[in-house]
């Protein structure tokens, strides 16, 4: 069973941080969850965020502001790491974005990397661990992210869109195949062959769509001032793809925001009652 | 002029970071503000928020979601850095709760401190720096803090209150005097004549008040389950205080509260509310 390490009341529920053995990654892995109060006796719709480059998952719950709505929805609210811990493969602390704190939800297949980054599996993983711990309901469950993690999200719910039931984003990589960040992530996780990398883009996934996976829509917020924007996010080619597929967006572009928290914590309310609406 | 460091698109105003050379401290000094969506042309209220140990200008801005209320009620927040940076005093480094990240809003007269710690004259110097480069309005300006912070927000209040027309505080160290945290800096700072501290006790402050300098009241939250309450932060004692002078309190006491920002953040709209009350 996890470990609980600490835990703090917050908007009248409770923030907690905990670690489990995972077997997917093959080492202890973190994970937070807030769970609204009133949730004894219920079965609570359940709401996952996976975070960005370099993050942990402490940032989303220290840095959003979203507890405040989760309390306000009855959501609970969980938050992965980004990467496995302390896995030992030399070269991992490297690089800011490639190896530790950028596991870019991917299982790898490329050694050294295959034994422990399996954040693919372990997302999935996680949701099953969760759904047998807390009051959740396993036909309410969404996902959502920032950055790598919006990916992330976009990426996980088109591959099991009957374990997640709605997804929404912040400043995904939205086609890493095209992007800096995502070449080298899957070209160090998943080796050369570039068409092993189309599992895990939801681009070319929503590409391959014969119709709307999410037909109640996909929320994504994006900053214009987001000196990522040109070079890693590529929003427009998810747009055209979810055009092709039939699948509607809602793609808000907003002047003057960046790529950070600030910025998050701006929208994030918008993103709860989104997934709360969708999740009934 | 201050230096504009960043900043950052924030629920429709502006998140900013500056740093600027400080007469007080003899240093170059960080500060935070955020300016609401709709100040131009306008004098709006300006609260000052001073925070705990070992953090910084930056700490509340990233973790107490402020911002959304400040920019619902026309407010502008201030967060100064909690101590010098820099100044290369022999130990400063050594203890979480003395030196850089400790400088507990008072002026040092002790060596080596005297020269750069001087926190107390830093935060007025600063309240005329922001009022001059902010379109902030000089009879509408507020204070309330966090802990060390807290204190130094009650106790600044209490010594200028033609400058601050409203306090209030999250867990301060309501009476340093009788605190190991309090006893440590003050003994440190100003020496161990005692009769020195007491200008710096909020506690003592109120206990030698004639009448309610806070006609409007004072607003204090309070963990029930904050693990420094029985040793370091006696509110108790300046509830006593303030009986005796007739200075109306309210001191609220949250069962399962600790002391950090998961407890900050689910009051912290109350708090800016109360200001913007009472600042008209």
């Amino acid at each position: 069973m996890p470990e609980l390490l600490n835990e703090h009341a917050c908007f009248g529920g409770v923030q907690r941080f905990y670690r489990a053995d995972s077997q997917a990654i093959g080492l202890p892995m973190r994970f937070s969850v807030y769970l609204p109060p009133g949730a004894e006796g219920k079965r609570l719709p359940v709401l996952f965020y996976l975070a960005g480059l370099t993050c942990t998952e402490e940032t989303f719950m220290t840095k959003a502001g979203a507890q405040r709505v989760a309390a306000q929805e009855g959501l609970i609210l969980v938050a992965p790491d980004t990467s496995p811990r302390g896995a030992g493969v030399a070269g991992e602390t490297d690089s800011w974005d490639f190896g530790a704190g950028a596991g870019f939800y991917v299982d790898a297949v490329q050694e050294p990397w295959a034994r422990h980054y399996r954040m693919y599996s372990h997302i999935l993983e996680l949701r099953e661990l969760v759904l047998a711990m807390l009051p959740a309901d396993p036909a309410r469950v969404g996902i959502f992210g920032h950055s790598m993690g919006g990916h992330g999200a976009l990426m996980i719910a088109l591959r099991n869109p009957e374990l997640f039931r709605s997804v929404s984003a912040f400043a995904p990589i939205a086609a890493p195949i095209r992007a800096p960040w995502g070449q080298k992530a899957f070209g160090g996780y998943l080796g050369p062959d570039q068409a092993a990398w189309r599992q895990y883009d939801a681009t070319e996934l929503m590409n391959d769509m014969a119709g709307a996976p999410f037909p109640g829509g996909i929320l994504i917020d994006q900053g214009q001032d987001d000196k990522f924007l040109a070079e890693q996010l590529y929003p427009e080619a998810f747009e055209q793809a979810c055009a092709r597929a039939g699948q509607p967006l809602s793609l808000r572009r907003h002047a003057g925001y960046d790529h950070g928290y600030y910025f998050i914590s701006t929208f994030v309310e918008d993103h709860l009652r989104f997934h709360r609406r969708l999740l009934g």
